[in-house]
C-alpha cells in the first residue's frame, strides 16, 4: 500500500491527533497470522511517511523522534492495509514483517503472558 | 481469568504506567477470531479491576474516569488472557465479547479502512 503525498495528506487531515505529542495510537498486526505485533504512536509525519513509503514509521514517545521500524535492524514492516477506529484517534496497521519487529528478536513484542512477570524476583 | 487482589497487585507493580494520566496502552483482541477490537488506556486501577473481576475495564482519557466496558450497553468483555510487551508499558488483552465493543454496534472499532474516510466530503 503506497499513496501519493496528496492522497495521504487528505486522509491524515481527517484524523484526530489528540494524544501526547499530537499523536494517534497505532496497533500493528501481522496481516497473515493476525498476531498483534506491537503498539505505538504516530504523529502526522509518521503516518504520512507510512502511507507514502509503504513502510511502518512510528513516533518514539521516549526518544521524541520519527522512527522507521527496522531502520537499524533491517526488519522493515511492509504496510498491507490501514484501518481507522470509530473516533479517528487510532489506526490498525496490517503489515507483512520482513523480520521480527521486537528488539528482543521475538516476532511480537507481546511474547510474555502477564503471569510470567512473577517469575524471577 | 480472575486473580486475587494480592496476585493482581504484584503483577501491576511490575508495569510501567508511563503514558498520560499514568497509564499503559491496552490493545483488545478477540481471543477466538483474532480480530483487533479496540485500543485504549489503563491506569493502575483499571488493570487491577480487569484482573480481579475478569471483565475489561479501561481508563477513559477524554472523560477522565474508570470505565467498565459494557457498563451501560451490557456488552461486557470477558478476559481470557493478558500478555505484556517487551518494555512493560502495554498489554494485549484477549477477550470473549458478550456483544459489540464499539458504540457504533460494530464488533470492532476498526470497522473502516482508512481510504473510506475520503468518501462523503
Amino acid at each position: 500500500m503506497r499513496l501519493s503525498l496528496e492522497e495521504a495528506e487528505k486522509l491524515v487531515n481527517k484524523l484526530n491527533f489528540r494524544h501526547a505529542d499530537n499523536t494517534i495510537v497505532a496497533v500493528i498486526q501481522d496481516s497473515k497470522t493476525r498476531e498483534v505485533l506491537t503498539v505505538g504512536f504516530m504523529n502526522r509525519e509518521a503516518l504520512l511517511k507510512t502511507l507514502t513509503t509503504g513502510y511502518l514509521h512510528l513516533w518514539s514517545t521516549s526518544r521524541k523522534k520519527l522512527w522507521l521500524k527496522g531502520e537499524t535492524s533491517g526488519n522493515i514492516q511492509i504496510v498491507v492495509d490501514v484501518k481507522v477506529d470509530c473516533d479517528a484517534d487510532a489506526v490498525l496497521v496490517l503489515v507483512r514483517p520482513v523480520g521480527p519487529i521486537c528488539h528482543t528478536g521475538n516476532f511480537s513484542c507481546f511474547y510474555r503472558g502477564l503471569m510470567e512477570l512473577e517469575t524471577g524476583d
